[in-house]
């Protein structure tokens, strides 16, 4: 029971009135990502213009020669695809999928020369980062809502393909020997 | 084909009907964060009432002066929402938010005499927190999914408008002038 | 203004014609994710087959004599379901329910003699962790989008139950009082 | 020659007289650290009062049923040696040392049920902790320097006894065995 | 017994000579560190001019209005000592205790209207920071050892004062009751 | 006066007798640390055989193609320097440089076509890890305390050498240039 601590006149949820649900006015798109032999791409969300440059320096201080191209939905202002990169073919590639996905505050980044196992974690970390929705070489298709004319989200990302049954003994195997043969693990 | 490593027993997606996919009972429901002037808001997903205390400190803990409201869904039990701050306007807006957006473990936090640049890696930081939605001074929608009465959870955020096109070497040139002025970087 | 600034050719988004959304095209299935006694589950996104064995490590580091299954789906090659753990419960539970979900770069895991406070920001932090979604003792529901057959996303999780009202006076002082007698405040 | 960009007006390090060193006026002082059976001790540089409430949280934080007891040496104001904890020998223990060791903003833990392993880093991360002289089981030796009555710093750590030889191949293999029988690494 | 796994041919500790120990050539110099009204100084180790620019970044994400100078011994080359901020007074006392430390790699940041709480973990993360030595508004001094002209480097810190005696009841509970008061714990 | 809150029997530091200084006990040790050709060196402190395994995963996780050696002075048990490593000069040279330093629970890492700062923060973060001594391609001293035989700690290290004078404006613009000719900065 509690209504000695009652809410304070908060309106409950069972109140909402069900035409307040919009289902209607959102449409789905699906946005086509691709990789360029040898890259990866790393697609996330952050706020404010300064993302380009932070982006920037996390990339160079985690590898020595990468090469990528960074784009960045500014959402207010002039809204302009910003973008820096020290590699001409992947900085046109990330801003052509950031134009494509039209979601205010997303990011989407190409590398070469580097796999996303080496720099996410200096991205997770740059201040104005608020969070990742793939990192990958794989086929990728991303989902986005649009809610009225030029308000658009990511909701989610296709990255690669479902599984197909589940690992055995011998694949177990075979997956930890990949692993020390590359030399990740001892 | 893989027989040599074949899943023991396990079920291939393959086999999976159709009839599964149950895309008829979810409904979407934007919900409208506003923005009052001078804030922000950041929204995110998180597991435990600690949550509302745990953000307290990492915002006190960040920035001297901070103005906050916080609020978090409890998901069971007794389903409040809580909340924390030292600002009555933000907090109830926080409240209010988090009550329209109804979805189970989600957090609303409202800043001002402070940016996310200054608080995000400390709440990202938070034990309890799972992740980020967005954190920004836009307009801002939250894409609700309900799959039944009661059971809602965020799928992305509308964060601002779409780009209205590609930066130019102008606009770059501005772009860093203008971090730079505003004391950014050097 | 901004023609000064225009976009070297760039398409713009007021350009892109309405029928490349392809709401048609996407189905919303709904997973369960069942929670066994005294068991929490974290569910997450992950690049590469090493993550089993690094959320393993991550894991173990963590807390002594914490009981747990793990399983990811392989995106591409193979597409396994790859898996590790210390409990045969634990981690056929998370081959199951990440078959089930069936999006590639997905992590599902179940912890016993921990919580997820424990070990979140030791997942959050292995090199190849994309985000989370979840980390719950709650009944779950996990959101996935299928864009063609074997081609799905996790957009979003419904995390136990919406709320009921607002946090009164008398519940915070219980929430406050509840967190000092279980030892997780001062 | 750097004429060009010659200091300005800077006194360089050349003129720093000889006599200005004041070796004659350190005692070195060895603090013995005793590690009761089963426990560990972490000893650290931090800044605040705070620092043994948001101790005691990361540690209660990161692993179930940890045992403590925490101690911080006040530098001003009361200068009382701070203390918080769960166990009252460790706790005993962690303000018998910090009040040896003597040194101001020094914190002395002791931990029982948990390893170093399951808790530096969440330590690491409390904003105020500074960093870390060690963390060890090993029969431990604190060198601090007093440079005049009541003014003491940490100057190092005698962690556990020298190397008496190098790792051979047997050594290596019995290691690698070693941590993959008790669980750390598969 | 361990012949069996017998290093390889590494000569052992116990060959080392004790005239290898050059105790003699040894100056400790302790450098006073003041504190200016209402400012604390924070005190590491680095490695790389760009130090002085990324802790400039960090601290301007960190603080809105924080106040700061900051200067790094640059241990090769032209050996200068770097120097930012956006504060003339901070920035000259950071720059001259650098020099009078005068310990290659080493870095002095002071701070106003910001507390180390707010900054340390930014400033711990930045890439190419080794440690931290201090963070403080107590009387500071530094103990410095000399091996050779121009070799010099931190072993320690003397940090405010040694306590004079162990929090007792009453005093834990004006330390929480003062920590609540001032808003950093609920 | 602090009689209100007198420590409850606690022995103040103004008893500790000025005998219990040991100052004739410790001898100070100066190891060279030397740096090859295009390497630099890491030398910090931990706890655990662990160590020299999941060091070896934080550097071949940050930079593809590192090269590298790491040794681990272990302070109990068999007591030998632990080593790995992908690079044979670089593993011996660690291993020699922890034996002349030999300090239990020290490590030291050298790395080639990598820096510092591709490097460092995953380091730290390593959960046996606790602290930092120097990274630097400088010459390097460590100053090593030996309380009595086989006990011994590093209390600092002389990286590179004093500052010769203060950055001037033109030698800001150089540094500036510079950091932006290499690419670190835009």
């Amino acid at each position: 029971m509690r209504p000695a601590s009652a809410p304070r006149g908060a309106p409950s949820l069972r109140d909402k009135k069900p035409d307040a649900l919009t289902t209607m006015s959102i449409k789905f798109d699906i946005v086509d990502v691709p990789i360029p032999e040898g890259a990866n791409v790393i697609i996330g969300h952050a706020h404010f213009i300064k993302t380009v440059e932070d982006l920037y320096e996390a990339l160079v201080n985690s590898v020595p020669g990468i090469k990528f191209g960074i784009a960045f939905c500014e959402a207010s202002g002039k809204r302009l695809v910003r973008h820096e990169g020290n590699d001409e073919e992947l900085r046109k590639l990330a801003v052509d999928v950031a134009l494509r996905i039209g979601a205010g505050h997303t990011f989407v980044i190409y590398i070469r020369s580097a796999y996303p196992i080496n720099v996410l974690n200096a991205i997770k970390h740059v201040p104005e980062v608020v969070g990742l929705h793939a990192a990958t070489a794989n086929p990728l298709k991303v989902v986005v809502a649009e809610v009225e004319p030029e308000r658009r989200g990511i909701i989610g990302v296709i990255d690669g393909h479902s599984p197909l049954g589940v690992e055995g003994d011998r694949d177990r195997e075979e997956r930890k020997a990949f692993l020390r043969k590359i030399g990740y693990k001892l």
